[in-house]
């Protein structure tokens, strides 16, 4: 959230489209900043306990210029061997990726990572609540899709079936995430009607 | 995990005692390799999913010398706003701070910061399980202390009351951690006591 430039770096690596994302948003906010901007708001009104994790970095050189001032120097993106965000809902864990997309009419699932999915696999056997937010910024539509929804169609791809989930799945199998000023992207709503 | 001298920087700037520790601990493992090491024993085990949050770096300046590869010219260390552990134990949002000492007769609470104090009371409230893991680097010991008991304890030192938790205190209002091999430090065991 410090960021000098009010961007997390994360949006360098995990971003399916960063480069010119106010062509396809109307809104012009990317799909992590309503993200943090309602978790916020969730934990000002003590809905929800949910962060964002930090951007893993491999750090490589650092320099102490002062006894209390670390400079790192040389440090590369790691590839994020959990999800996202993660916390405390109703007592339950609560556990998420999110991801855009500016593609029209599937969302490709080379966008997700062998061990985020492990992850969440993981996490519904022991009990959380798991699922990924899925933007196509080109509708500027956001779905909540269960972890294990999209555990049997990435599985599927294995199997002959496709390296992509269509729009029109998401918009089935998924729930879309109404939006409101100003949980941007109210998922704890959604949470309630299939998790309580 | 994957730092380059197999050590976190978040050493740097988290831990109490980073300069000589092998002086002080007989096993020569710092507190965070000891959870580290028994988190990735109870993932594998299938037993809980918790895993260290990566170290919070603030960005300033990224080069890019070849399109896939982004190298981070400057960084500095953040502040934790939050804990340093959080996952999920049998449906159970768990949530927890780590922190080592090298003082015999007390811990001192300036370890601590008042955001982080802040969250661990905002996680006890939404049902989570929270507690703080305190190591006495020169008895080997490592202490289980409730997120109440800790809050207590924080919050009488602004009536008057000390700035450091006695280690008889601690011994006393918190559970001691076995020693065993592989689970250096087997806090489900503690987990399993208190809340279950």
């Amino acid at each position: 959230m410090n960021y000098p430039n009010g961007k997390k770096p994360s949006s360098l690596s995990n971003r399916t489209s960063n480069k010119s994302k106010t062509t396809f948003s109307n809104r012009g906010m990317s799909l992590e900043e309503d993200i943090n901007d309602t978790n916020a708001y969730y934990r000002t009104t003590n809905q929800a306990i949910i962060h964002k994790k930090p951007t893993p970095v491999q750090i490589v050189k650092v320099d102490y210029p002062r006894r209390s001032a670390a400079v790192i120097k040389e440090g590369y993106f790691k590839q994020a061997s959990t999800t996202d965000y993660n916390g405390v809902y109703r007592g339950k864990y609560i556990d998420f990726e999110a991801k855009e997309t500016k593609n029209k009419t599937s969302f490709p699932l080379s966008n997700i990572h062998d061990h985020q999915i492990k992850h969440m696999e993981s996490v519904v056997n022991h009990g959380g609540i798991c699922f990924i937010l899925i933007r196509f910024a080109v509708y500027d539509q956001t779905f909540f899709l269960p972890a294990m929804k999209l555990l049997t169609l990435w599985n599927s791809q294995f199997k002959g079936g496709r390296k992509s989930i269509p729009y029109q799945k998401i918009k089935e199998a998924g729930s879309l995430i109404p939006f409101k000023f100003p949980k941007r992207v109210d998922y704890l709503t959604i949470i309630d009607e299939l998790y309580f």
